[in-house]
């Protein structure tokens, strides 16, 4: 199968490239690399030393014996989205090039907009480049779990039965309630997914993905084929930051009270589950969801987990709890059905602490890169505010190992005021 | 209370205007003047002749002795939008200013992708405005009955209780299923501003409008002070196609089988609406919905009723169905509720036909207008198509008074291929 894969500089697409290739799909890439300018932005970078695009071909070449087709671009530009499917004519598209933080679409208003505006815009064009060229393939598109929400009922995996004053439908989409810009964006692309296939005869998987943690697959063989990882407050997830303030003699910090609960599944496990969506594709005119996750944790939970595989490497951090900067429900009800993937043949290779393991492992290999950027670890973007932007301003000194320290020129986070 | 209206110039924004005015409120108007110009490219215009902006504020202080402030902008510049907010502090915003055809946003990839950027970058931009500026601002926004499709259950408004798997959420919201870019960039924009009023404590009513129809409010008393009325494929609605249709001797032409079942609501009592939302303002933090609507008419209701009031003019339309260029079911379901609105005071003052016979009588005004552009009238937009912009250009002569009539130059609705 030839799979195009946009974005796949990223944290995700590169292991699936690397994933795919192995497993004899050939593969198509499509990257603007704002990625990893948009880490720079906010002073930060990836944990591991990413090489340049062409080293990473170059990489893939002598390492595996593998080649692949790669275009420069941004699939906010039609012309170009168009040209790749019409020379490519790709089987499927994984659909990952869309900003993907949630604090940096709480950044301010430009940020916000940029965010909805490039997201939207970019599945729209592949959605209609589709539509003409290849009305055949396959589109797995990456969304969140996140679109869920926190509701008071389990979430079932994208559609359910309601039955209202009487009366009943037996297929309607399950509501939405996003936390932030970001994940609205998300919300947004899976209605304009679900209307194009519909309306085209399309076939689409929309992938509500949980939070992936890891930085190994059994394809990253060597240092050269690492993927990046992220660890400050705006690009990595909490699980990200606990391990690295572990590592950073920071107190690990879960916001707020820590109940917040989301699903998690293992980098590995999540390429498994994008193989498995690749090679079972939607009928024509179908839009699928997948709840691509493997089990749910809070907040607290990781952050127990954290504490107590740090002291298998002579780590000793505490536990604190900032006022948390988003605006979220800190405890809930959580209950989210999965049940498509292991339906077509998922399980779970990977163990949460096993991989923690693997974590600390890795990142203390590359310590020095952490501490260099070790302020940009705390939370510096708050929901409440209209414009962060002055807070991700690199201080000038270090900020102090405790957060209730008092210093008053390092990157607190700022107060709640909900 | 001092009202900002963006899209001022508007089919609804202008009659909304003079309604404030005449009933004390101050109005600040905002408009860009984009659907002049879009109705433009789609080779068509208003059937009454609209004066420039500068000369409908004169008629206004001439011929109602009010005055009123107006910016020419577009709302996707933020600047802008924090500027005119900054300066005017209103106690409400009306936000009419989105690109509001849904045959518009189908025109092709662009058309598409303008038609989500611009709504959603807008509403984003004016949420942040409020946030930073006027938080106590009551936003009234723009919405569609549209956004719910046509599910099998009756229609809330906005929020509905969910018994799932055991378990209760009292409030989620009413799940969406729009039918056009169009429609889904207001889905898209009523998940923002839900986000945005939780998450910042800001107010806001989201109005699920219904189809809006006639040209008359009692504050239009004079020619000079008429709004716009769209009668082409793209910018006029079905109601409105149909009169048209009868005054120049063409088939009425509803869509397919025509039972395509919509609520209704005529001008003067969506100006009724929008001042009693305005009037009874939300709680900050509150985000309501609004369905805005009168009663529930079928296109084939609307069809009949067109034909027999076109006898009263001395017209004899017949009724022919063309192929539906749009995806939707032709034959569905529909109960939506509206009891917002008629809680707080809301009363129907017109009945349809009475509205239709107005239409009639001030349309015959303008026939010379209809025939320039009778052409626009029929069908040019079809939903299953990438591109229809070749079908938007105006023919060498005027179509066929049958839509069967077998000419090949005319602008015949594109066949079906669902």
């Amino acid at each position: 199968m030839k799979v195009l894969i946009t974005g796949i500089d990223g944290y995700s697409g590169w292991p699936l490239a690397l994933h795919l290739l192995n497993r004899g799909h050939e593969v198509v890439g499509l990257d603007n690399f704002v990625t990893r300018r948009r880490v720079r932005e906010v002073g930060s970078w990836s944990a591991t030393p990413i090489p340049s695009f062409p080293n990473r071909q170059k990489a893939v070449r002598e390492l595996l014996g593998k080649e692949f087709a790669f275009y420069r671009g941004d699939v906010s530009r039609y012309d170009l989205v168009r040209s790749v499917l019409e020379k490519e004519r790709p089987d499927a598209i994984v659909h990952l090039a869309e900003q993907r933080s949630a604090p940096y679409s709480m950044i301010d208003v430009h940020h916000a907009v940029r965010t909805q505006v490039d997201n939207i815009g970019g599945t729209i064009n592949i959605l209609y480049a589709m539509r003409d060229l290849v009305p055949d393939c396959h589109l797995v598109k990456m969304g969140t779990m996140g679109e869920y929400g926190t509701p008071k009922v389990p979430i079932p995996e994208g559609f359910f039965e309601v039955t209202y004053k009487g009366r009943t439908d037996p297929n309607l989409p399950f509501p939405r309630q996003a936390g932030s810009w970001y994940h609205w964006s998300k919300v947004h692309d899976s209605g304009n997914v679900m209307f194009a296939t519909r309306t085209w005869g399309l076939r689409a998987t929309d992938v509500m993905q949980g939070v992936i943690y890891g930085i190994r697959t059994p394809d990253i063989t060597h240092d050269r084929l690492l993927t990046r990882f992220d660890f400050d407050d705006v690009w990595g997830t909490a699980l990200n930051r606990f391990v690295v303030e572990s590592i950073l003699g920071l107190p690990i910090t879960p916001y707020g009270r820590g109940g917040q609960t989301r699903g998690y599944i293992a980098l590995e496990d999540s390429m498994q589950s994008l193989r498995i969506a690749l090679e079972n594709p939607s009928a024509r005119g179908e839009y699928r969801v997948f709840n691509q996750f493997d089990a749910a944790y809070s907040v607290n939970q990781l952050a127990d987990l954290t504490q107590k595989i740090a002291l298998e490497f002579d780590l000793h951090p505490v536990i604190e709890h900032p006022p948390d900067p988003r605006v979220e429900e800190e405890q809930h009800f959580y209950e989210p059905i999965h049940e498509e993937l292991p339906k077509r043949g998922y399980k779970r290779t990977r163990e949460l602490a096993d991989v923690m393991r693997e974590l600390f492992h890795d990142l203390l290999r590359y310590r020095r890169r952490l501490e260099a950027k070790r302020y940009a670890v705390l939370p510096r973007v708050n929901w409440r505010e209209a414009d962060n932007r002055a807070h991700l301003v690199a201080p000038a000194r270090a900020p102090p190992a405790s957060l209730h320290g008092g210093s008053t020129s390092g990157p607190t986070p700022s107060s709640s005021k909900a």
